[in-house]
């Protein structure tokens, strides 16, 4: 089924104890679409500037991203630029450039009205929500993202949002600013009480962690010894997760297990290398590899 | 079959968030032989001064604890004093008085002398050593858990223990100061240069991880809602873990999984109240629901 992403597309400046790059592609909606299109056809919604190329768009073709949604606005793409230390859970941000994503005021082509499955990357919550109106009828799924700025600068409209939202998906500190919880599962709790029925807690190198009415499922990060580069892995992983959902089109306990592997898988991908090097040469069979590895990562007979 | 502990049984003041207590037995070596004893028979090397009551040794009565190596000194019992924030992971040490600990050289009596599993809690590694010393023949499986102050101040002594050590059990920030390296896998990698063919990291709230030959395990923390007291988490993760090898008399992949998950499950009882309250009351068929139950939150089919 359609899967719709709503986010940004942007230029990077990425440094890391492995090497720099002056300027990638990136944005979560980048990185969502490439990972989730390994498994289904992929309706984005994004803003660039006039800066931005054709040789630029190269990451969305011959992949199932439809790009009617992607629109050119004059003036200069969202830039970002961040260096990571040693330890690469710690991210200074050097840059940020707005840009033509100042004005971003996303807009759904006919087409992509009947989307099924939505994901709302991290961007303002009311914007996220005019995406929400603008469905021609109610999505099978909607998760989301966000972090600390809209958990603190505009709380109500983020509220607002997260009722109109199934699955959150978020990271560990972000559950615990929204919840006012140190404690996950009180937080989950809490949370569900805003709208979501799945919460989604994505812990970095300690992996990722599911609650849904009673049930917890935990999934380990892929143990690689050379992590080069973090950016993008949690949109990777909800790219794989969202894409993996909607090429089945079902959300039950089982596919909502397997999803969170699949999501677990296309972030490990993403750190391998800079940016999205590692997603542009990925094959579908390397994906069904890792998951079986994951597999003999996690299970047990008693 | 029988496996000897030696380490520390001392007297414990603790405070947390859900409260304090002035007094209760703690110490490596009790809360290791207690969880143990549930798997199998424990043969318990430590100290204890002449203030340590025949009612302080009822934790170790009606379990499957020989108490031939429980030596009695004359003096104070070790005694530590903690407080934990609200992160659980935060401990200020607020007193440490080793007493009797301090002239500790542990004996083995003659009944001991055959123990095919031994593990060596955290305590001076010549002294690690000499237990090995006093074995009548080369045990089947030696474990190992150590802390920063060795690995800092006596790091030659403690070399020539993990030559003779085949499982290395210690935290994530051990792991990375023993070998130099920040990544797990490469650290990994090291230690095993060292001697231990099998090394568990012990990651808290986010788990453990054990990797031996090109295998790598993740078991989860069990998700609680409340977490009243982490002290002795890791020993009796520990004696789960040795106790359930002990107990099946093989150390194979299948075995080293099931014991990893047998570890997570009496680390997490053991924080569910303060010192060892939780795992004086605690029944076999509690510890058998516990790890179906961590089957529930790790298993998935693709």
């Amino acid at each position: 089924m359609s899967l719709l992403v709503v986010g940004s597309v942007a230029f990077d400046a990425l440094e890391t104890p492995f090497g720099k790059v002056e300027r990638t592609i990136g944005g979560a909606a980048t990185y969502f679409s490439v990972a989730a299109s390994f498994f289904t056809r992929v309706n984005l919604v994004a803003v660039v500037g006039d800066d931005f190329t054709r040789k630029d768009a190269a990451i969305f073709r011959g992949r199932r991203i439809h790009l009617a949604g992607l629109e050119r606005a004059p003036g200069k793409t969202f830039f970002w630029a961040g260096r990571y230390g040693n330890n690469l859970n710690d991210r200074t941000t050097l840059v940020t450039e707005l840009n033509v994503f100042a004005n971003f005021n996303p807009k759904l082509p006919s087409a992509y009205r009947d989307s099924e499955y939505i994901f709302l990357a991290n961007i303002d919550p009311t914007l996220q929500r005019s995406v929400l109106a603008q469905a021609r009828r109610r999505p099978k799924l909607v998760a989301l993202d966000t972090m600390n700025y809209w958990i603190e600068r505009t709380p109500a409209e983020l509220r607002e949002t997260l009722r109109h939202t199934q699955i959150l998906m978020i990271n560990d500190a972000e559950t615990r600013q929204l919840s006012n919880e140190h404690n996950l599962l009180r937080a989950a709790r809490h949370i569900f009480k805003l709208g979501p029925r799945t919460l989604v807690i994505k812990r970095g190198e300690h992996g990722a962690m599911m609650v849904h009415d009673d049930r917890v499922f935990c999934v380990p990060a892929f143990p690689l010894e050379e992590v080069h580069d973090p950016t993008g892995a949690g949109d990777c992983f909800a790219g794989g997760f969202m894409g993996y959902l909607a090429s089945v089109g079902r959300a039950g306990d089982a596919q909502l297990r397997r999803a969170m592997v699949y999501g677990s898988v296309m972030g490990s991908f993403a750190v391998e290398r800079f940016g999205l090097e590692r997603l542009r040469t990925l094959k579908r069979r390397e994906i069904t590899a890792r998951a079986r590895h994951f597999q003999q990562l996690t299970q047990f007979k008693l």
